[in-house]
């Protein structure tokens, strides 16, 4: 090639008019509308499609559209059903007990968990485009949401309006997950990163542990604060107190059953059931034994009355005039996106194992009104959850009918057994928390994401210490703006490289990369870092330039042999995109390098820069050194 | 070259380990500490150079580093000496009239627009390293000073509490200033792009211009407000009062006396001492006439008593105890970062003309120095002057000494000539503020900004109307975020492209840039447009991948030749870093293509790219389908 070239500079030439002479880029303005123009033509024909067809069809169509559940039930079979069926009964079992358990950490009565194992798992079942999610009250939201909205009322001092803020704080957040699902705007889930989840959640996790020393000490007056320090000072001045500790014995035994059964389910699948029912086996025991035992008149704490019946209506209880609502909205919007992300997660997970895709924008909308219709129904905000999830796609289930199991055998339940937990031991509550979270401190993916990048092992553990020891809203914050920070950071500090000829090609890359790489004398090779050259960045990388140039020059200078530099090829094929700060600072940094004799080229312009260098008529200040490759540029030296 | 692969594949596997078998790129936290090291030995050999001299010289080394006239001096000359006096006697001329209207803009007494055109000249001088800055108030600090701190404390109200938390917040911003020096924090400026400057200096001259409506108009009672709505309602309201016309007509006359010496001094470049030295005439002549026709008596607003003499000390009225403390310290940041941005950017665009490099750390400190020894000598905020400094450069100035010579004119003038000041009128200051504002409007720049970068003139317009209708510093605020914005936006919504290949060359480039480039068939060539493949966007960037791949096939359905895709390459050649989720995300693209039959292939990853997908054993995941280019992974398809 190298020959080729030095033998027709026509063709070179040829070359570089297709770089100087490319059609116009579409502007910011047209990019806009034709992305507006294609949506609304994609709805157009998805509308023209269905309005040739007759009215029943139509109506059939806009169905599947929304509920899915008319798509896929049509190929229904009993074979899937079997398997949903034991899917749906086995992720009960461990819902029943869990809901409760995150009812109580959510501080709001045992039956709350219990509705919201109803209502959100039904309305996802037709609405939801996952085959695997188990949807129902989880670990962090119920930290999360407790945590926040009892700063604004005490729930030992007023529950009735804390249960209000709850419901209020419910209904936002799935006012706004379906308006995310509406509005396309699926990139909020992903400002948490996946380092900072992994942070997050094993934070969460310590800190629900914490909580869990509640019932399992049988305290009664506990701190409100979530962080680890005043969780153990609370629990020393407990301890430090005359106590009971038949709580904890009993709570203790159950917790290394569960993980027993959950050890062994791990080391033989067949055995996984087990650990499934384990929670409700212990339950059940050990409800029978402090009924057997009235061991209740000696200290040990019990759950007591739980209201049984349906759902009760909780709409007269949605209160917009509320003095909270703009806390609230806040509050809302946090747990609205805590909850897509871990919902989406899991969902994404499980369904690139069977290889389908999941519509983001779609499983938004459907969580979204899953909590809407919750919220009016005495549910609390409902997601996809991690333990149930796995444990629903492990017992073989096929499609969302496993969730209207879980609902239905949820809902019986409510109707007919909540007297049976009046003598539930709240230590046992404990236990059936303790025992999932294990599962959320992910090391290996911690130790992984070190290894990997070191950046982002920051924002993961700033994440868990945040957590930890701050709040758990501070703890997000840390994450996302560490994650940003770094985003920011390279952008207005980018690296530059220099360039150096790999052997028997004509490719130039980075010379420390590729050890082998060949300097070419006289010439200096720069590429920058960064897909923008803008304001943030502009003079540093200016400054930068001219530095390694004198310093090129001056470091040859002590082996007596000056290397004078001819000509600075500046490589673009990074740069996405300049603007006006960026073209000013080439402008400068050409008049810098003319005023001591050197030239500056550009080689291999992308389509905006080369664009804006025409129109600001930058290319014909450096007299048209404009190449399509660096060998182009080198070539033309040697010409001219 | 295309011939030689195919011929050659060994040399092609060899290529491959090259990309495989590259060096580890150094950890960040080596980075940092490589980093770190080099400033340290870099301070260290300045240090033992110097210790390696006797006292004598060390000392003159010393102070020739903090102060640079001690170098500059040395060389100096008679010949230099006649251009400096001519031109410090100019800037001075321009710099009196000036000095009064904006501290009168401040909400200050007029002479302390007097004091500190006296000590920060002085200052600067001897340690500034720029040749051409003129110091001293400028129109746009003075108005965010004002406007901010008349929040605080009205000067009309309380004139000597205003007067302190000025001086307070001078001092601040002094401490600002030197900081962001010594801790090299220089982008701090940068986050100020030159579209938005552009934007917020042009609002704040129309500002400015309509607060000189008070003056000129000779009105008593005024809104404090700053934003064109109230302004105009003020206005309309005195007008609407009784009023004077004497103030107008000789505000008037002397504006155009002032600007057609402007204009004419702009038309023949001999002429420009005329404009230079008109406002200095049109206060004397105006003053004079007052004087004779008595007209103070009828109506028209004078200066009345300027406190004359030196500076007097005002350490004394800084007082940290200040109640507003904590708003006056975010005050002076503000007014910090502004008052660096203007002067770093006056004295940047002259060294460029005169060819030298200005070292913005070592500027930073000198005009923080300049600020706090100016707090303490009942200075407001000086900075370089846009006017001023062209006036000085036209003038011919040589070195700082025409700073000097300033400073010395203004405090003999302080000393002697105040009380000639009593009759000076109002109008005539609010002439020469208006007459400088023309400059500060910069329609054609505009154009430019839009010509070129619709974003950045989003920035540009967005500072004007902030500054024209909210307030000063809304300005400035939606211009940084509309600027960060726009980096944050491409990083969480990069373009991708697809790549063809150019005819006659190896090279791949995107189709729409280059219609001419051919795309390979059963292959897509897919460019990410951005730096960072990131939590941000990576999982986008994968359904963006996934669906191109499915419209490829489809599209070529309905021309009844189905084409199908057998082999996808992800040209890294952009991409600068990847994080875990990015990873995370080319892992799930991977198996989502392998469940369609397709293979992925990545091409020229760069160092840090190909040393996490090698530690996160993505490159075994895919078989070992890295290459050093787009061409050999195709050639190896065909090999395969």
């Amino acid at each position: 090639m190298q020959v080729d070239i030095e033998k027709n500079p026509q063709e070179q030439d040829v070359r570089s008019q297709w770089v100087l002479n490319a059609p116009e880029p579409p502007s910011p303005c047209r990019v806009v509308a034709d992305s507006l123009r294609k949506t609304i033509s994609h709805f157009q024909q998805k509308f023209s499609s269905l309005t040739d067809q007759p009215c029943t069809t139509l109506l059939l169509s806009l169905l599947q559209l929304i509920f899915p559940i008319f798509s896929w039930g049509r190929n229904y079979t009993a074979t899937k059903f079997r398997k949903d069926l034991l899917a749906g009964l086995t992720i009960a079992s461990l819902c029943i007990p869990q809901s409760i358990g995150y009812a109580t950490l959510a501080h709001l009565d045992p039956q709350y968990g219990l509705y919201t194992s109803v209502v959100p798992p039904l309305i996802y079942a037709v609405m939801g485009t996952s085959r695997e999610i188990a949807i129902g009250p989880v670990a962090v939201v119920s930290l999360l949401l407790s945590s926040m909205v009892q700063k604004l009322i005490d729930p030992a001092a007023d529950p009735v309006g804390y249960t209000k803020l709850i419901l209020l704080a419910t209904l936002l957040a799935g006012i706004f997950q379906a308006s995310f699902g509406l509005f396309r705007l699926g990139f909020l889930v992903d400002f948490l990163s996946h380092a900072a989840i992994v942070g997050f959640v094993a934070g969460a996790a310590i800190v629900i542990g914490l909580q869990q020393l509640k019932g399992l000490l049988g305290i009664t007056h506990f701190t409100t604060k979530t962080d680890i320090v005043s969780v153990i000072k609370a629990v020393w001045e407990a301890v430090h107190n005359p106590w009971n500790p038949r709580n904890l014995i009993l709570g203790c035994s159950f917790l290394v059953f569960i993980l027993t059964t959950k050890f062994l389910g791990k080391r033989k699948k067949k055995l996984f059931w087990l650990a499934s029912i384990a929670p409700l086996v212990s339950v059940i025991l050990s409800t029978l034994i402090v009924f057997l035992t009235r061991a209740d008149k000696n200290g040990v704490k019990i759950v007591k009355h739980v209201k049984g019946g349906l759902n009760p209506s909780s709409i007269h209880q949605l209160d917009f005039n509320n003095p909270y609502i703009g806390e609230v909205a806040k509050i809302a919007l946090v747990v609205a996106v805590v909850a897509l992300t871990e919902s989406i997660a899991v969902g994404r997970s499980f369904a690139s194992i069977k290889g389908y895709q999941l519509d983001g924008n779609k499983e938004m909308m459907s969580i979204g009104f899953t909590n809407i219709i919750g919220s009016f129904t005495s549910c609390y905000v409902a997601t996809g959850s991690f333990s149930r999830t796995a444990v629903n796609y492990a017992a073989g289930c096929e499609t969302l009918v496993s969730n209207i199991v879980m609902g239905i055998t949820v809902l019986i339940s409510l109707q007919f057994l909540t007297k049976l937990l009046y003598y539930t031991p709240t230590a046992i509550l404990a236990s059936v928390i303790l025992s999932a979270l294990p599962g959320l401190i992910d090391v290996s993916e911690a130790y992984k994401i070190w290894k990997v990048d070191k950046i982002d092992f920051l924002a993961c553990i700033g994440a868990f210490f945040g957590v930890l020891f701050a709040s758990v809203e501070i703890g997000l914050l840390v994450a996302v703006v560490i994650s940003f920070s770094k985003i920011i950071l390279i952008s207005i500090r980018p690296g530059t490289e220099t360039l150096g000829k790999l052997p028997g090609t004509d490719l130039f890359c980075d010379v420390y990369q590729y050890p082998m790489a060949v300097k070419i004398p006289g010439v200096m090779i720069i590429r920058v870092k960064s897909a923008l050259l803008c304001f943030a960045n502009a003079s540093f990388v200016r400054e930068r330039i001219i530095k390694w140039v004198t310093e090129e020059e001056s470091e040859d200078d002590k082996g007596n042999s000056r290397s004078t530099i001819q000509l600075v090829i500046l490589d673009t094929s990074n740069l996405v995109n300049i603007d006006t700060s960026g073209i000013a600072s080439l402008e400068e940094l050409h008049k810098s390098l003319s005023s001591r004799g050197k030239q500056l080229a550009i080689a291999n312009p992308r389509w905006q820069v080369i664009h804006k260098l025409k129109v600001s008529n930058f290319v014909g200040k450096i007299g048209g050194r404009v190449f399509l490759t660096v060998q182009e540029a080198i070539a033309c030296k040697t010409r001219c």
